[in-house]
């Protein structure tokens, strides 16, 4: 009952993504995403495209990844992918934040948990590679529905948009040769600016 | 790339998961949850508690299907437990919308994840019930934190509760004892009714 009890308070706890806003907006939408629809979409695009990762991945550890990568945020906050002022992975308040929250759990769960967020943030494995294709995935579609959304808003060009969403590519090549016509298109239509036109 | 364009398509189409509200509120909180929150949060107690599961369950299929089992209420709408009009489960509305929404992808993985969602909702297997546990679980420590929440708001009285919550004992007794201990506290400390008193 004692482990049962550490569990629930976990569970209690993550409740808090539910109030972390992201950046970016819903489908065609003004309504910023938060923390956990954006954890279950990562998780649902996992299941769904996971057949294009470059290599064989265990796709149940690929699941644990996506559902519990922002969970440090709920003490360190969300950092948008594009600031040019803080350091968006792997900052000490982030290791603080892992410890804290998995550390609620029975010793070998948070052991466990936080050695596959730490796989995550390195983004060396196959696993987290994949992992972080989609979370840059998703929100390049969500800013395409949003004829531009976040680009437009914080006014971030092309260069750097195709620069960090090249991370795709160590994921699955298919995908971010998919992803590249979406970035082409959406220079077409004037989502997305060239700085150097 | 016509395969990755229908995947694409049931991507964006289950964003809309995020407007379905539930009845059930946040932890310690006036706002409600919506089903891609809930999907999130069933899918973390799954990786936090499979260990409490009654028979060994293959982890992977209950995430998938806690993922996806609300995915047919964009189209059929979110059902409340105790609604006394509406049947909860299998509706002919459900299968119209597991049809039409799972049915945007490749055929094969429609069918698949139809299977799924079918299996969830007939509730035989080992997955399907620890699946149910944690759908069952999560309104009950939200309903305890929020001193009653929709058992008060709906006046929904201890018997119908305690009935409704078996299901977790056919996933995990465990948790049952659990459950129970929360429901007993929760008649104590005025949350829950109990009729026959």
């Amino acid at each position: 009952m004692e482990k049962i009890l550490k569990q629930i308070a976990f569970i209690h706890e993550i409740d808090k993504l539910k109030y972390i806003q992201r950046k970016t907006r819903l489908f065609g939408s003004d309504r910023c995403e938060n923390d956990a629809e954006h954890s279950w979409h990562l998780a649902l695009m996992t299941i769904v495209l996971a057949e294009h990762s470059n290599v064989p991945i265990d796709v149940l550890k690929v699941l644990k990844m996506v559902l519990i990568h922002d969970i440090v945020e709920i003490d360190a906050g969300d950092i948008f992918l594009y600031d040019t002022q803080l350091n968006h992975t792997n900052t000490e308040a982030e290791h603080k934040a892992a410890e804290r929250i998995f550390g609620l759990l029975p010793p070998e769960q948070a052991a466990e948990l936080i050695e596959i967020w730490g796989e995550f943030e390195t983004g060396l494995t196959a696993e987290a590679k994949f992992a972080r294709s989609m979370d840059r995935l998703e929100p390049l579609l969500q800013n395409f529905s949003n004829k531009g959304g976040t680009w437009k808003t914080y006014d971030v060009g092309f260069e750097k948009v195709f620069d960090k969403k090249q991370a795709i590519k160590h994921g699955a090549s298919d995908l971010w040769d998919f992803a590249q016509t979406i970035l082409n298109e959406s220079v077409e239509r004037g989502y997305l600016r060239k700085t150097t036109e």
